[in-house]
């Protein structure tokens, strides 16, 4: 027995075009694992004239009515952005159309809102494919480990920075110089500001604690830190350290609270997500029954997250039934303070310093475990002194470097990084 | 609106234990995440009398009929091997009642026709804890991966042998004393021939092979290789070339028909399925859509099964639809014949056989790309003479090996081992 299902698509830019390339050719695939039939019966796009090879040109409008009134059972949403992608989903729900999206930045802005709609409605509203492309975490939270409490979260999730710090670290070379490789190969988009300076992996964070935890997260509940500042020299000397520096979002619970953070931070070698290499994302799950967990794979791209929006249908269309998981404010969330060792890299004029800023640490109840006085390469570089600390709490540290900021011994940009657990 | 769902428990072991726990410590987190209270309303068990710790004594029975005919929703079979669980299960379907197992023997015998069975009856069958414990990678090929062509499958599938290899490779100790401590440590059975002999592997390759190829797999199309002939000498000489030495299962698509092999091999230190450690599994999968994908985690365990079982009846509690995924027969399956790299390690009275034993190989078309005359560390040992050849097929190896065996050089097993692409 075969069932039909009318997908109205709303978009055909690179996922959207994935996903018509993906139905068809894959068509008899899904049909019999899953014994749905798909058809793509409607699509809105800005521009009846531009070339999209493989797409049906009589399916397309540029009018959303046509896509949103003509009888389709869901609604696949990938036009992007806050506005008119929301009123789009919130038409749908409302007509009691299942909904799959890829919107991350309006999941991070209003999902919880959204999925209230949803399972007020009783129709479905899919959004595997806004984190981590076609790595199904969001089934693996919604479901897989439903049984669990969900302890920590950590993850790769924007593959910009990491292939940009992979490049760092493996070609020795300087951000800019990555940022240049990573915009040539199309894993940065001509302006990077979302990616770099950790805004977008915030925004999956935002998805992936509120469902994990059941919380409601505040937007400006995570202190956001980009890759912007960090240096060649940063890379090599945590290298020397033992460590390897990683773009990381972090959610923990404690107590009935969780604490976020999305940050640069250094990695052991040994840790599992040291090894995550290029554009891949990778999250770690640590539940109270399964134990620590590793999902790792390509985050982005035109199929993979195809891939995503297929699994969602294809969900929902096997099993319509107005089940929607929606979190329930269960537990608080708030940017994370917990003791961490740090690494430290000051600017100085005189290498000497190494002796002042110690002392001021020292003073200030952080514990210095190494420090090194690093003479500049060149004239038109600066003089170092870097620091890996004892655990201390960023609270302690900050003190710390009000103090040695006072003493007028800087001579430029200092850079902070966490030592991740 | 809180759905009720009433769970007949058949087996009350590790597993068994590990879910009553679960469902009683997280029994509001699953409400609140899925709308679905959960109760277990009766467990069958062989002694009336043994200590259970957490278990409700009034729920007990010793008598099949007491689970099957107790009007509950769902049955959960958790008492392992062929018969009785067979028939259990088959009566359960046959009821139409849903059925969640975690019996990774009977489903790698049978699984293909209790699958049809399921789907005629329009129930679903739920066997995600039959595969790598918690590791939610049944759902993963069933939906998350729904519209992808896999092309290849491979996975560190058995906790024993990992742990063993792991601690074979990091403390430089004899499989022996590796599988002694696995016992101890309760990563091993008594009698651990299924695990280190790759058996258990086998079935779980077996299970994930035909869901992801849609294929109906003949147990005897698996060459099963285990891991107990693998001296230290040989994880050490790997580990010089750059290997480490894991027990994989592995499924590879190539035109229609689908190669398969589960035996002990070398991997490249950097490849994602070598810094798997101890007693955890993984799994990597490539579709045409995602790209290369890793699973990881705890393998097996009380809680990490149990787990595994809740996500299969929370599942079906929110989708109860009649909804089965079962294999097509779509392509056939056999032994993986492709070329490869390969070590060998003969035992010879005299390392100068590294001369005839090189020339055999060359004049049989097998390149050698390295070769060692070592000689034995002491009286007890053998001298040994290892190669590792160029890419060459099983096939033309073996012909080259038996022309060795002929030459009456070797003094004792040789060791050949495949290294992984």
């Amino acid at each position: 027995m075969v069932r039909k299902l009318k997908i109205g698509l709303l978009g055909c830019g690179t996922v959207g075009r994935g996903l018509v390339e993906l139905v068809g050719k894959n068509d008899a695939l899904i049909r019999q694992r899953s014994g749905v039939e798909l058809r793509i019966t409607k699509i809105l796009v800005r521009d009846l004239d531009k070339e999209r090879h493989g797409v049906d040109h009589a399916l397309l409008t540029t009018q959303p009515d046509k896509v949103l009134n003509n009888g389709c059972d869901l609604v696949v949403e990938l036009v992007g952005g806050i506005e008119p992608a929301r009123s789009f989903i919130e038409r749908s729900l409302a007509r009691g159309k299942h909904v799959v999206t890829a919107n991350k930045a309006l999941l991070a802005l209003d999902g919880f809102s959204l999925m209230k709609t949803a399972e007020a409605k009783r129709v479905r509203l899919g959004f595997e494919a806004s984190v981590c492309g076609g790595i199904p975490i969001i089934r693996a939270l919604r479901n897989g480990l439903v049984g669990n409490t969900i302890q920590r979260l950590s993850g790769i999730l924007n593959g910009t920075c990491n292939y940009i710090l992979t490049r760092m670290s493996e070609g020795r070379i300087e951000f800019e110089e990555a940022l240049r490789e990573a915009q040539a190969k199309g894993f940065a988009e001509a302006d990077p500001t979302l990616d770099i300076d950790g805004h977008d992996a915030a925004q999956k964070l935002k998805i992936l604690t509120e469902l994990a935890f059941s919380a409601q997260v505040n937007a400006n509940a995570v202190e956001v830190e980009g890759i912007r500042d960090i240096a060649a020299d940063d890379v090599q000397a945590a290298r020397e350290l033992g460590f390897v520096i990683k773009h990381v979002a972090t959610a923990e619970l404690s107590k009935d609270a969780v604490s976020l953070s999305c940050a640069p931070v250094l990695l052991p070698l040994s840790h599992q997500l040291a090894g995550i290499r290029d554009e891949n994302n990778a999250v770690l799950v640590r539940g109270d029954a399964v134990g620590e967990m590793l999902f790792s794979g390509k985050g982005a791209g035109s199929l993979p997250s195809a891939s995503a929006v297929l699994s969602d249908v294809v969900d929902i269309a096997c099993h319509q039934g107005g089940f929607s998981m929606s979190p329930g404010g269960r537990v608080s969330a708030s940017s994370r303070d917990s003791e961490s060792n740090h690494y430290l890299r000051f600017s100085v004029s005189d290498p000497a310093a190494i002796g002042p800023i110690t002392t001021i640490l020292e003073r200030n109840r952080v514990g210095v475990a190494r420090a090194a006085a690093v003479w500049a390469r060149n004239v038109s570089a600066r003089h170092q002194v870097r620091v890996l600390t004892h655990f201390v709490s960023r609270k302690t540290l900050d003190t710390a470097l009000l103090d040695i900021a006072g003493s007028g011994i800087e001579t430029g940009k200092r850079m902070i990084l966490r030592v991740a657990d």
